[in-house]
């Protein structure tokens, strides 16, 4: 890693903080700039505009999901084992990373969704590309034969972001204390529909 | 209807639509008399404080959303043909309340999820309400014999707000022109897992 890019990446690595804790909106080279003490003119250099900084903070910010999410759950076996760690991993992401402004995704899709630009377009497009990861995965459970053939992908995708929605209101905005194990439930009801009848079940 | 009263309700109404399109936080007494036509002093006579203005805003809001999803559905017989009435006005509700600025609980939640103070308060006091009118909504299903006496009431209401922040989320952000589809996939999928076996199923 040369000098510029650590330095970059430090730099992006609390604008994720940041932008967590202020919203997307809020954070701007200025803002950023006086947060770490360093120069306007100089974050300037790095950035050029606000939404070039506001896309990299994504950017960065999806990064950090897939080292976290994505990656530790495909060393679990294709199929349903992956597709729980997947659960479990993004659970424990929308914990650790949703203080004190919530995850940042759900957070940026609010301040975002009514506002057309290239940063919402960018959001857009990651959001799109983790459906289609999930729903990549949910195809490999139906060629391990645990999942129904006749049960959509991208529907499957699509219910497990809403569980995923439903825990984030839950859990921030009721401080409902058993938000997580309805999170739990609802992951799986969901798991339930998809399984082959006969198919094996996790055990715990 | 007294004068006064009218008046009042005229204002809420113009607070509910640009609550609607700026944001809850974004509503001041200022903002809300320039976009009437009434001095600020006129208005600050009636609410006394931000606050004040919008809590009374989502107390409006909260009417109107049982006037056009709560009250019809009860028309329908008890158990699922009023929980598929409940599900449809809801949805109606989400897309011709969601322009420009997405359904107001939904964008309120987001805003004031991390901001304690009176308005939060209420905006969970009146979301609790909802999960419990869906649940004893649930119940009358389970003494229909329509719904499984072992599902939770509860469970069921969090599961339908999530089918429904998953809609918002898809129609409002992905602009994916199946939402609707998969809002009703996802709606039949968790009528399902409630049913008990033998049940009728509503046709259509």
């Amino acid at each position: 890693m040369k000098k510029g890019d650590a330095t970059r990446t430090a730099i992006l690595d609390r604008g994720v903080e940041l932008a967590t804790q202020i919203g997307l909106e809020g954070l701007t080279i200025g803002r950023l700039a006086s947060d770490l003490r360093l120069s306007k003119s100089g974050l300037f250099a790095h950035f050029r505009s606000k939404e070039a900084l506001q896309i990299q903070v994504l950017d960065a910010a999806a990064e950090r999901f897939v080292d976290e999410v994505v990656r530790p759950a495909v060393r679990h076996p294709r199929g349903e084992p992956r597709m729980a760690a997947l659960f479990e991993n993004w659970l424990a992401w929308t914990k650790t990373n949703s203080e004190p402004g919530g995850c940042l995704f759900v957070a940026a899709a609010a301040e975002l969704d009514d506002r057309p630009g290239a940063v919402r377009d960018r959001l857009v497009e990651l959001q799109k590309g983790w459906l289609d990861t999930v729903a990549i995965i949910f195809r490999t459970g139906v060629a391990e034969r645990h999942f129904r053939e006749d049960v959509e992908p991208d529907q499957f995708a699509h219910d497990l972001y809403a569980v995923m929605l439903g825990f984030h209101h839950a859990s921030r905005l009721l401080r409902d204390p058993r938000a997580e194990d309805r999170a739990h439930a609802a992951f799986e009801r969901l798991l339930s529909a998809a399984r082959r009848l006969g198919a094996r079940r996790e055990s715990g």
